[in-house]
């Protein structure tokens, strides 16, 4: 089974996707495989992160603000904007596919794990992810 | 097939799971396929290293504290102590979820890989991490 | 299908090599499925990136340089040369393995996204990639 998630997002922030994902899985009605994700993307990114404090997530994104800073002098590719480099070496620095064990019908995830677009243009985009489940 | 391998860990370090990896894939008599390991956390991360220098662990885990800071002052997240918000970096730096591919019966890891649990936490854990082993 | 692509590196710079494994993907006839990626060493990666404008790859690897020094005197692993531990680094902080939907019988990839072999040495190598294909 193979479908496509669209996100609308609203500039840099994470997105929990988890919900849209085990949605998905449970159409499936597949009880024991593998599910795939898969950013059709270069500066939007696919992570597991901890679910219960959103201060983690704004945590991760001053780390990433500050290691990879918007318009250093270092890039040359720049036409697109001061945040358009950084956003892919973000993506390079994180995933664009994320593989999840189902059990029971549902994704095998942690108790704190959820599962977050993260994009990294300051502007608004829409992100596609496609999602394929697999029986085992 | 899908198993679980637990793990106690013991504070900061790396922690070689490939011998508990190709156990589950013999036990499988999957000759050709693949195969995915999934760690249920987001302050361990799974990685494939040299294996054959200590000293190349040693000195990815000086590297990773030197660029994620203990008790950064940048964090808000830190009711769990000063080495939890780095912890979900490191997690999101490095993979929570790898595929390797089997033939023979055996993982197709390069000579020099070996597949590492890396525990970002100061204290010790039990972690797990799921293996799925697909036929091809 | 499991296969083999044998690429020869030049020295640090990215290679492209999605047009490698379309061709693998079009040679299984296989319309719906997953395309498996999995580099046999610890550095060099594997990485989608954006693939209009070659700035973006000579940024990136600006970046790296900056951001893990060769000859750095944290590092004690050196035996093999000042780029041979930032080699292993930029292989932990990227991945040895990419899975990517196929639709069609093509790679699911989106419009600006390429699939490169991220070479992390200063010398010539030759990096396995083993592919495999499954089908739906």
């Amino acid at each position: 089974m193979q479908e496509i998630i669209s996100i609308k997002t609203h500039g840099r922030s994470t997105i929990d996707i988890t919900h849209e994902v085990e949605k998905l899985v449970a159409r499936s009605r597949i009880e024991i495989g593998l599910c795939n994700l898969f950013i059709q993307h270069t500066s939007a990114s696919l992570i597991l992160c901890e679910n219960a404090d959103p201060d983690v997530r704004s945590d991760l994104e001053s780390f990433m603000q500050q290691i990879v800073k918007d318009g250093d002098p270092l890039f040359m590719h720049t036409a697109e904007g001061s945040d358009d480099m950084p956003a892919h070496i973000r993506n390079v620095l994180t995933s664009s596919s994320l593989t999840i064990p189902i059990a029971n019908g549902r994704c095998l995830l942690g108790t704190w794990q959820g599962i977050y677009l993260w994009e990294h243009r300051v502007n608004s985009h829409v992100r596609n992810i496609i999602v394929s489940i697999q029986r085992d």
